[in-house]
């Protein structure tokens, strides 16, 4: 039948320069994102919002609070989920670029060099964040990101590895 | 120890109107909200934007289509959850008010009593969604929300039935 159904057909497009560079803008400009997590007594999914920022690799890094639910969920399983690329607030919100991240995420220890690195980036990236960076309860959790999917609007969506993104670091 | 530690007090307030009345803004207002589902593969958690209505209840709406991953993974597994409360472009994203709803998705068969009220309610609120709502994979969805949080801002935070947000509503 010759119709408009496209339902059949695989919805993503061969990874190309335009998909890697769209993904790296999208993390890079990412001032929050939601993240989802598995709830650790029913292992059901959840989201939350969550500040962003990134390492000196490019990276996602969030700096998050022990008293958060997300927090208890990610240190009872670090596989979690980001999604980036916020709309303006004008415009058809799902024409709007955004990335879903698949990662582990990893809690940085405070007073190890790793620590103090990105404290000074963080802040130098977020400079409000000074006003509880040095909270008991805060900490940095970076994420190392397995794969990705971009989708640019209707129709135009890619699957990435984690090296389209980072092609100088190790695959995760 | 007289400090200014807080990590062991409870970080949710007792619910209340102000509490009720702004969860129920924020899912009267909302366009779209990220959505974490299961990977129907991996039990893992994904997040993806999908666009967002109310019914006539007042409860969340969304129009998808079964290309995209996620209507796959709710297909295998209901349990979702939706974070709703979109920042604007100025201000820090944590201060502006958001809500995770835990929740069921419900299919709306097409060619139901309940379908028809639906098309005709969300093309009044998302007059665009004609270009789209008859494509034969795009389909209403529905979400029995289980339970709220909202988070009103740094330390102001609260859990919520729903019963709560929709009093008038049987507990789903």
């Amino acid at each position: 039948m010759a119709n408009i159904d496209m339902t059949n057909t695989d919805p993503y497009r061969p990874v190309d320069e335009t998909a890697r560079d769209m993904a790296r803008d999208l993390i890079t400009e990412a001032t929050y994102g939601a993240m989802a997590v598995l709830c650790p007594d029913t292992a059901l999914p959840s989201v939350s919002r969550i500040a962003l920022a990134t390492d000196d690799h490019g990276q996602p890094v969030t700096l998050i609070s022990t008293l958060a639910d997300h927090t208890r969920a990610l240190k009872a399983n670090p596989t979690c989920a980001l999604l980036i690329g916020e709309p303006g607030s004008t415009g058809d919100p799902l024409t709007h670029p955004r990335l879903t991240l698949h990662a582990n995420a990893q809690f940085v220890i405070r007073g190890t060099d790793e620590h103090d690195a990105l404290r000074i980036r963080y802040l130098s990236l977020r400079p409000k964040a000074k006003l509880y960076v040095d909270f008991a309860d805060f900490g940095f959790v970076t994420f190392a990101v397995s794969e990705a999917v971009l989708n640019g609007g209707f129709g135009k969506a890619w699957r990435l590895a984690s090296t389209d993104i980072w092609p100088d670091q190790r695959t995760t």
